[in-house]
């Protein structure tokens, strides 16, 4: 009998399922389309369904499913168990009920926390941030989220600390999805470099953007669709990367100067398609603002990639984070 | 026979000991001008003598001296004792050895820490956070200090933890005093307002400023100038004060939505002199930037006044902070 912990990575494109046996090794996972069509039901059956086919993945003759833990896209509420704020989900409209309909159907216990702070505490124990104690998470996206590893364990705040995409870079300056100005996520998250993209095209800018999204199969401008474009110089994609990374320069430094951490793991979509050099590109546009700039913090790439939630889910379960 | 605690603030413009009994009350005090003539080796001796005016301030018959607590104003090294980076006090050049010549004259153990983390331990143990357990704290004298509690402990990070003044509110803005640009501390901290008054008279605007200054037989513009300029309303001191409140509302907001603590507490000689009506004015200027705007932290003065440093500074020989 082998027990198993599933890990889910719940986000708006995919749904991401790892099994853990008992010595962290991944034995089985599945990855399903976020489905569209049947709402916040149509999720959670789908997240159900996709925990049955990582454990049959993992093709074991007697396996006890012993915890699920989940990573979603929004705010939680983890006495309640719901997730709320989450509108890279389908219909996903008020505060829905998740950990007691998953409990129910798949018979363990199921603890749910936010996907930023997961793939934070999963870098910090298994990942790149593994040999520090403090940590500051700064993860490129769809938005851009952070979290905070203070004496190795995530510093919630008053429940929303780490956001570190919603610091002031420029004083009124591009509007962000959060309906303020200026702040970094309106510079280096992928929807607002999208929306900004469009209109630079509205104003008679040429780019292959758009295009390489159509190729792609993509509904909007994917860390891969980025990564293309860049890759072929782009010149549409390239000043709206530059003014990215010159953003994140800005606000990762600011927050350097005010926590000192040890060590700084940039990820993402963006974090993981584009790797060094972007994170290259983060350290050379800090230099300016960096206040001990001879003794910087070590700036590294997450590590974990694309099963990084999935996994950092699973840590939920041990009941220290 | 009374114990007796002395704690240190040392100052570029003062030095204020207090001496503190077993229950915590302040039993005696004295306060010197740091001496400008003899370098560090008079600061020390000040020090020193300071420490035994306080003791016999405190008119007891028998007392015994147990610690001695230091806030300086630079980098501390605690194990070493040193105190360096500190261009406030007279030709302080390189590391200077503080804790152990005091050691030896007085007689019992003494402990040396940044002054702002003092102050901002103090506020938490004993002053405006008492209630919160985690606060940061912002300090607007010469310059912009600030230190974080997390749960109820200083967070000093790889030694520089708090550096509030020096995060980016403004990219390639006003030059400050550490040789960046935009940083917080070159609108809010006094000597970067004082510079820029010199300027702005030197191109010909007018102001009560430097009047008062000269009245008030100040070398520079203290926090009470400023208070008397505003009370009159000088132009010039409020299109400057101004300034620095909008810088704060940014850098402080951008902290907050960072780190979601309980609690801000605005402090330093510019918090202690303008009080509520500068807390109320940097809680307006924060408003467009605050991510949890419905639910922000409270932001409160710092309530221990003149002496919070020192008796902060008493607060080191506990071992606990």
């Amino acid at each position: 009998m082998t027990a198993l912990r599933a890990g889910i990575d719940l986000g708006g494109t995919k749904i991401q399922v790892v099994v853990l046996d008992e010595s962290n090794e991944v034995k089985g996972q599945c990855r399903v389309p976020t489905p569209r069509d049947n709402g916040p039901q149509g999720v959670i059956d789908a997240m159900i369904d996709a925990v049955k086919a990582a454990i049959a993945d993992a093709a074991l003759s007697e396996t006890k499913l012993v915890g699920v833990g989940i990573g979603g896209p929004g705010q939680i509420d983890p006495v309640a168990g719901t997730l709320s704020g989450a509108p890279n989900l389908p219909d996903w409209l008020g505060t829905v009920k998740v950990v007691e309909p998953m409990r129910q159907s798949l018979g363990a216990p199921v603890v749910l926390a936010n996907d930023v702070q997961v793939a934070v505490i999963a870098e910090d124990q298994l990942g790149a941030g593994r040999d520090y104690s403090s940590v500051l998470g700064v993860f490129c996206g769809t938005g851009v989220g952070g979290g905070i590893i203070i004496n190795g364990k995530l510093w919630k705040g008053r429940g929303a600390a780490g956001e570190i995409g919603h610091m002031v870079v420029e004083p009124n300056g591009a509007m962000c999805g959060c309906g303020r100005r200026g702040c970094m996520e309106a510079y280096a998250g992928r929807a607002s470099m999208e929306r900004k993209a469009r209109k630079m095209v509205d104003d008679g800018a040429k780019t292959s953007l758009f295009k390489i999204m159509k190729e792609k199969e993509k509904t909007n401008l994917s860390s891969s669709v980025w990564d293309k474009a860049l890759r072929h110089n782009d010149k549409v994609a390239e000043q709206l990367m530059d003014r990215a990374v010159w953003a994140l320069g800005i606000g990762v430094a600011s927050a350097i100067n005010l926590l000192d951490p040890e060590c700084v793991v940039i990820g993402g979509g963006l974090g993981s398609r584009l790797g060094q050099p972007f994170v290259d590109a983060i350290i050379d546009a800090m230099q300016p603002h960096l206040l001990k700039v001879k003794t910087p913090p070590a700036i590294v790439l997450a590590s974990l990639g694309d099963l990084g939630g999935a996994i950092g889910a699973t840590l939920l379960l041990d009941g220290n984070n």
